[in-house]
């Protein structure tokens, strides 16, 4: 018997765009998307990744909080928390069992000139993290052009939504990838600390765990929120504080931190090594990939 | 008998997403994406808008070179030139013969992890530019967040690329519309003038057309190019230069280029009255309007 290794729902909507009637499985492999959806048009939208641990989806309230606050920034229709709960939930159980999967959550402007949004669920195995888990891997500094107080001064500048418009942080991955790295530290044009492509940056010194300071651009990390409340229980502080390059060259050690990857320890900086503290990041993933929640 | 009101071809590439097959028309109304294409999740990917004056597409093979230069940026398949200009007409050619349409070309990534690209050709009348074209626009200038010359510094910013994120574009035309103007004009954080959301700003002083600089991390304008061609025919100098919002505010006048909406006269900047020169607006948009190539 084949298995089942995607899963995909798309949500309805009121004419007016204002109520979400449920959701529907539909044919992962069929067309879903007119050419005329603003998500492929123009990036208008928004998105989570929510990691499935043993059919388990972790972080779940903190993602939906972030997916309405994202809605907020770009003037989309309030989502309804208890329909897409449910249709994440729907995708999750529709796969196969597997250890480790993830629901993508999509809401877009939809159809120009429509009013309706577009939404879909879609669930899938996660890719092997295991050697970025335990090997870590290499970052580059790249400057991401805007100063760190811009999500302030600037709010149309989206500094902080989870949009669609992902074009430029796929091109750092690929700058990354042209100077032999894995992945991508931003600097701010002031000389900040800020975040990587998909993951937050978290450092550890003198016993504290660092991250920078939510209002600073960045995107607020789920994953980076539930190390923090676990930080205690290895009697480690957390801490949100400007940051320097030099601080993560300075740093005891540090990761980049995601959803779906965990806790990835990063090993070398701009082709420089950098301690892993191997037994913490293991403790890390050990907690990350046991939530139930 | 029912008209035809929009035309959509899809392209088709080799498996190894390096050769352009050929196009073919699909129903515009039908599903054509994938949930997982990358434009759609994560705006990876370029397009133009071509203007259609008459049955005839306009600034053609600048758009396509421009194309070009975008997928470049992108490290996307270099576009077939021969294959999209096949596209273009088909679609163009399908729709009902109006004054006034537009072709607006897709190419993105295609879906994750496939390597192979999805293109496409869509095409349908031009909204009524009328009141823009001749009663004028109001535009706010708003900070792009950015230094003017970023796209020297941090080519993965991808400044002067006309990629499908455009989330930040269409945020900065809602916050126009929340402080009662219609359109926007970027500055740098350095506090030069850029460009439009989806227009090139041109000023008129002393006799000369200003425009920023092609380096300053805007997109290069088909329309302001053809504009400039044009501006010697008027005795009037074409000039790249950097410029400062003050020099907006002093300008003899001052217009929003763009494919489809043509020479839209500003009236007002943030709130002020600034002068409009309806004779050489006209005579601008006669021009542009009067394309056949």
């Amino acid at each position: 018997m084949a298995g089942v290794s995607a899963a995909l729902a798309v949500l309805w909507f009121s004419p007016d765009g204002e109520r979400t009637l449920g959701h529907e499985l539909v044919d992962p492999a069929a067309p879903l998307l007119s050419a005329l959806d603003l998500s492929a048009t123009r990036g208008d939208g928004i998105f989570e990744s929510i990691s499935v641990g043993d059919g388990h989806p972790q972080a779940l309230e903190a993602h939906l909080a972030r997916f309405a606050r994202s809605a907020a920034m770009l003037d989309l229709p309030a989502p309804d928390a208890g329909a897409w709960r449910a249709a994440i939930v729907a995708v999750a159980g529709a796969i196969d069992p597997v250890p480790e999967s993830f629901v993508k959550i999509v809401l877009t402007r939809g159809i120009e000139g429509g009013g309706v949004p577009s939404g879909w669920a879609y669930a899938t195995a996660s890719p092997d993290a295991s050697a970025a888990r335990t090997r870590g891997i290499h970052v580059v500094m790249l400057d991401r052009g805007v100063r760190h107080d811009v999500a302030q001064t600037s709010p149309w500048l989206l500094a902080g939504a989870k949009t669609l418009s992902y074009a430029v942080n796929r091109a750092a991955v690929r700058e990354a990838a042209r100077r032999g790295a894995d992945d991508v530290v931003f600097v701010s044009s002031d000389g900040y600390l800020l975040e990587g492509p998909t993951a937050n940056v978290v450092l550890l010194r003198d016993g504290r765990l660092l991250t920078p300071p939510l209002d600073a651009g960045i995107l607020p990390g789920t994953t980076q929120a539930d190390l923090f409340d676990w930080a205690p229980t290895r009697r480690l502080e957390p801490v949100y504080e400007l940051l320097r390059p030099q601080d993560l060259l300075d740093a005891d050690a540090a990761w980049l931190v995601s959803s779906v990857r965990h806790a990835a320890p990063i090993r070398a900086v701009d082709h420089a090594e950098v301690p892993v503290d191997r037994e913490l990041s293991d403790a890390m993933n050990a907690f990350l990939r046991g939530r139930t929640g």
